[in-house]
């Protein structure tokens, strides 16, 4: 097998045999093909695109280029759920309690975050003494003994991904669907979970901008679950704005036990029982998503889903008194309140811009090697369609310190539109896609 | 500057600037963008192209990134010869000795062969003793004592090119008519001749397959002379079989030799000659390509062709007595004659076979450090058109051993179609191409 004969079939626009995806990705694990063989690659694949069945290749080789976890130990059908990344969402740290809740075993691997959306796992180790890092008995242990862990993927999952989304990541090829799509599964699969919720986003926040791509996306990796086996459903949802209102990781921290302590709706809440109803769905609970979404709605009001993550904050070390007292996460050393300055409606908000605001203050990672403030970010109550006054506030921003606190304010400013007649509130959710279909919902 | 906003440019197919044009020429030719961003770049320029003002930047740029050779210390117009390289394709040691005996001073820089077919470098270097490291120095002394030489690039010479160029090497990004020209009409400018004659092949053994794909790349390469200030003819000539009858080192000088000492007539002297000529218009001697054309027959038919090469091979510390005995030249250890073994004609030949064919008896390189065996390779006495019985000799190999011997010809075999009935010769040459425009000779 010729790494050159691969390249120029890509290059010509021709489909990859199995044999020859499989072998240029055990080379990206090993690393015995070098980086700019698989960058020229990678852009090849960019621009010339791949067939279904190349992709579905392209992610069983990348599952079976490390160790595929084996969750057979817990009973029942363990269900993980996967976003493709937003702004101000933190929808797993609100369903995962919830979904466990109700009695389907929720065993999630997450990614570490990269660009201008921070990671779940960052989120979490904005508390105190909490690990992300568990070994796959005690992954599997906890999960038997409290039905909830979220932690972090192993170095031994996938590795062929590792090199590949690296690389991606450095040479422009990340806004490929094939590439997207493997990537995501190539884990999802090696997870070890029996099925998968998808959360696709789609807006100016998103991978994804146009619906159309992210249905796109939506239908790729629900085809891949398919014929890898697995049960997938992919919901497409909104990134045209934040999804919650907290921008940051302690302050997402805030949100998600604000949410679960009933104090707090809105839209991260909606999105979250939507997802978690198909989770329980998916998971054998129920065949209707009406009926799963009540038993969701019914252990947030009884408070079992709020117990759900303060029994995992315990079990994985971490100090579950902040949520009974949110001051206890992290604090910045600068709050200040930024109002609006004019009557208006918000209109539009460059949602990307928003997250990239929050990363400069220190929330997300520029580089690899960066480490993050948990404290910094900001609260944005105003939404798109909210009638506005000089008075009201747009924004809290916690900052490490003015210079950060004035540039962030600019930022914020700069990305959201306010303008002088009312708008639509843009849908929470797009479409419901599975192997079988796309049902659209708006 | 940003690698990777360059990158994302052009792989959404938008123009380059000068400005990030020169950026990643200088990290390519400092090192300092890592080899995977370059890999990337190339490949989506491969599939998205560059326009006239990129590739013209991207020329200058490349010159730019070393040193550029200053011939003014040699009298009168100095004119250049380029090849898009060919099987059987000596036409530099035929043509350069005529065009120098007429008067114009013929300082020539040549790369290294790569892939199937030869360079004139490792031709020249079968001759023993013969050297084609010069300092600038002694090539521009030599020019002015015998009006001739032909020496390798320096290492200072375009070093961009040459970082590019080993990169589109292993990552299938050859193919590119911009980075064709770019490259080739860098080092020619560096080079610091007045004038360039280039020759661009098409047909079965060259980079350019196509009638259209080579006068495409002779268009871009005048039109960048044109922009750099100094006059280029390109002749477009066939590839569709070997232009010589002899392939490999010592056989392409001997043929050399043949052709200069009047011996032998054919494609090779008629390519040479219509070259020629135009280097002599090109080099002022006169307006027309016919006068021309008839200076360089003097001085072949007078010898003068012939003393020229005796004198540049005395000059670079060659033993010249093999211009006098052919059999001075570097012999194989296995000489055989092969027949045709049927009744037909030569209708087709795979000429970039024939070429690998050489390659792979020790004629060419596979892996950069390979080291050449001079003595190697096959005379090809048939063209296309040709009338065979089974006893016209199809070839005479020179070999090694007989193991290569008779891979060889299986190769060569192969690569020759017999049909039954008479086909027509295909064209010598297909266009003469200048930045006033194309005209087409067929």
């Amino acid at each position: 097998m010729n790494m050159l004969e691969i390249i120029t079939k890509k290059k010509l626009g021709q489909a990859l045999t199995r044999e020859e995806i499989t072998h240029f990705t055990r080379g990206a694990a090993d690393g015995s093909i070098p980086d700019y063989q698989l960058a020229a690659l990678l852009m090849a694949i960019r621009l010339n695109g791949m067939t279904a069945r190349e992709t579905t290749d392209l992610t069983l080789a990348m599952r079976d280029s490390g160790d595929v976890c084996d969750l057979s130990a817990i009973p029942g059908i363990k269900v993980d759920k996967h976003s493709t990344g937003g702004v101000g969402d933190t929808t797993t740290l609100v369903l995962a309690p919830l979904v466990a809740a109700c009695g389907v075993p929720v065993a999630k691997m997450s990614g570490r975050g990269l660009g201008h959306t921070g990671g779940t796992l960052d989120k979490m180790e904005s508390i105190a003494g909490l690990t992300v890092s568990l070994t796959e008995k005690q992954f599997v242990d906890q999960v038997n003994a409290i039905g909830l862990a979220v932690i972090g993927q192993t170095a031994s999952l996938a590795p062929a991904d590792k090199t590949l989304y690296a690389l991606r990541d450095v040479t422009a090829t990340v806004d490929s669907l094939p590439l997207i799509a493997s990537s995501i599964m190539s884990k999802k699969l090696a997870s070890g979970a029996d099925a998968i919720v998808l959360d696709v986003k789609t807006g100016s926040g998103a991978l994804m901008e146009t619906v159309e791509d992210a249905i796109g996306l939506a239908k790729a990796m629900a085809e891949i679950g398919q014929l890898a086996g697995k049960p997938v459903r992919a919901i497409v949802t909104g990134m045209g704005q934040p999804l919650g209102t907290h921008i940051g990781n302690a302050l997402e921290v805030k949100e998600a036990i604000d949410v679960l302590s009933g104090r707090v709706r809105g839209d991260l809440l909606e999105v979250a029982l939507l997802l978690g109803s198909h989770m329980l769905v998916v998971g054998g609970k129920t065949e209707d998503t009406d009926a799963a979404r009540a038993m969701l709605v019914a252990a947030l009001d009884s408070g079992a889903g709020l117990e759900k993550l303060r029994a995992m904050i315990t079990a994985q070390g971490g100090d579950a008194t902040c949520v009974d007292d949110v001051m206890k996460l992290p604090q910045p050393a600068l709050i200040r309140e930024v109002k609006v300055g004019r009557t208006g409606y918000i209109t539009a908000m460059d949602t990307e811009a928003l997250g990239y605001a929050a990363q400069a203050m220190g929330a997300g990672r520029v580089q690899k090697t960066d480490v993050i403030d948990p404290a910094v970010g900001y609260i944005l109550p105003v939404r798109i369609g909210d009638a506005v006054t000089a008075d009201t506030t747009l924004c809290t921003l916690y900052a490490r310190n003015e210079a950060d606190a004035i540039k962030a304010e600019a930022a914020i400013r700069t990305a959201i539109t306010i303008g002088d007649k009312p708008v639509t509130r843009p849908p929470l959710c797009y479409a419901v896609v599975t192997a079988k279909g796309v049902e659209t919902l708006n």
